[in-house]
């Protein structure tokens, strides 16, 4: 590897405190790193960017290298992939201090540790502007298949973990602190660590391997967008029932002192990092109960049908659905 | 994954010009790659960034992504694995002509079918400055081994392939134009081509897993910090004469003309991306033999014993090891 600004500190300081165990037979120190294989593998790669994913006024280092990593370990939960190996490339502006980088190597270790993945690699550049370039390789063992966005078949029912809406609320009120009016301290607390705080949901993403579900996705760019790419790539139309969208309690209310629709939020906004699926009606039961052991719930939103496209219905009537909140990012 | 500005074109592009093969089960389209997995996996991540590893006054998107692929390659080349897939993470600034990211698209397929890897995964996102993140993977079949930087022992041999100090050269006379008086137009263009079309020697790399080399590193950072590592890695001190060094042809007289010292070039300049390995000596015929079925020449240059660090003879004396040409970055 090239040697950039600031490799010794911040990937020494990763190195010292990282426990290689599991597959990594080789971590950080050498020209790659070394894992042991069998199965299947998957890998995805995923970028934070400051100015467009992330901004310094509100995100310390720890907060940046948790988003970097929950990010990338998300396409790994929308796989239902068993978490395995980061490696991350860091490109550090020049005049950055040293307790920054520090920062970002103490949240990648406490963050690789908190979601069980082993920190294996990694690489800092010089660059004019602060980016994590992260790597997320998971696992599924011989025998077992991993979910893909390909999976869905009309006739299938349409749900989703947990509630929507939070990630866009919360980055509303760090954007436009006159929002918080409408919210209470707590709320707007939950609110705004949905937005710099997300949570990958691994365990949830791994208990569905063999449960039956079709097609699986985390929520990323937004459901709306999201359900497209599983509709595309499963040849498929998807039905989304606005009324059965769970939205994040505050959400209303921040969406209204911001004049915006709560709708627009939940479907639109993105970066809430729950798992959509769909799931043959039969199957349900078996999902739901999976879920709830994980203390994740599930709602039922909408159901696949033959066509193109994704369609929301409001109050039984078509909808447009709300797409792409850019002036967010 | 994060949609970012540029993806359909860019990753969309990619993806109708690559043909799966080989390992990979899922290429680009999902939330994660899926590949098929057995031995040991190399795995490396390397960034080229604007302004400090490439100046888009000198370099095309095609050569962009041709050193991008290479300089990652090159470390997969330096484990002695075999090339399996690489992974691009794009950063794109916004105004950035659409043209040029599909020079980009187009750089990264060409090379790497050259260098028969898959472009199994990739993702674009918007950046104020334009980045690549590069992830290469290896693969090294069961019952075999990689080779490290930790594997030298004193009596052990250095040598190094082909010739150094070249893309240096080239670099010298991308920057300062006035110090191409000094050499003719054809040995201008090798020199420059070293500089931005570097090849990682990834036949050279393979052919020397169960040779009996000892340890094996890519020259990236300059001979001098290169050897360091293997030094630090091994355990051991490392001894250069350097009167053994191969300089490229052309490289005395550029330095001559900037001011330099051509072996400044060769040990400190670093982006060759030849392979520099120790070798027990009733190995060397063998490596050479090895090395010379690829085309590849090697030059004993110096040998292993008890210590620590890297010492340089000149003339029977030792002298300082020429460190880091960071001015030339």
């Amino acid at each position: 590897m090239r040697r950039g600004i600031g490799e010794f500190e911040l990937i020494g300081r990763i190195r010292r405190q990282t426990v290689d165990g599991g597959r990594v037979r080789l971590g950080i120190g050498d020209d790659a790193a070394v894992t042991s294989a069998s199965g299947l593998t998957v890998t995805t790669v995923d970028s934070v960017v400051e100015g467009v994913h992330f901004d310094r006024a509100f995100c310390g280092p720890e907060a940046i290298a948790h988003k970097a990593l929950a990010t990338a370990l998300s396409d790994i939960a929308a796989m239902a992939a068993d978490p395995g190996e980061v490696y991350v490339s860091v490109g550090l502006p020049g005049g950055l201090a040293a307790e920054f980088a520090e920062g970002l190597a103490d949240g990648l270790v406490d963050c690789a540790r908190r979601w069980g993945v082993a920190l294996a690699g990694g690489d800092t550049v010089s660059s004019p502007t602060l980016f994590l370039a992260v790597t997320a390789v998971g696992h599924v063992p011989e025998g077992e298949e991993p979910l893909t966005r390909s999976g869905a078949s009309p006739g299938d029912l349409v749900a989703v973990t947990g509630s929507l809406g939070g990630a866009g609320a919360g980055l509303v009120l760090l954007r436009e602190p006159s929002a918080a009016m409408t919210v209470d301290a707590g709320t707007r607390e939950v609110l705004v660590a949905r937005q710099l705080r997300p949570e990958p949901l691994l365990e949830c993403g791994m208990s569905l391997r063999a449960s039956g579900v079709g097609a699986l996705i985390d929520v990323s760019d937004g459901l709306g967008a999201d359900l497209g790419h599983v509709a595309g790539a499963s040849g498929v139309a998807i039905e989304i029932e606005a009324d059965s969208v769970p939205v994040q309690d505050g959400v209303a209310d921040v969406a209204r002192g911001a004049g915006l629709d709560p709708l627009d939020l939940a479907l639109a906004a993105g970066e809430d990092y729950e798992l959509a699926m769909t799931i043959p009606p039969g199957r349900l039961p078996a999902v739901a109960a999976i879920l709830d052991r994980r203390s994740c719930t599930l709602e039922v939103i909408g159901k696949v049908t033959e066509g193109t496209g994704v369609r929301l219905l409001r109050d039984g009537l078509e909808s447009p659905m709300p797409e792409g909140f850019q002036h967010l990012r």
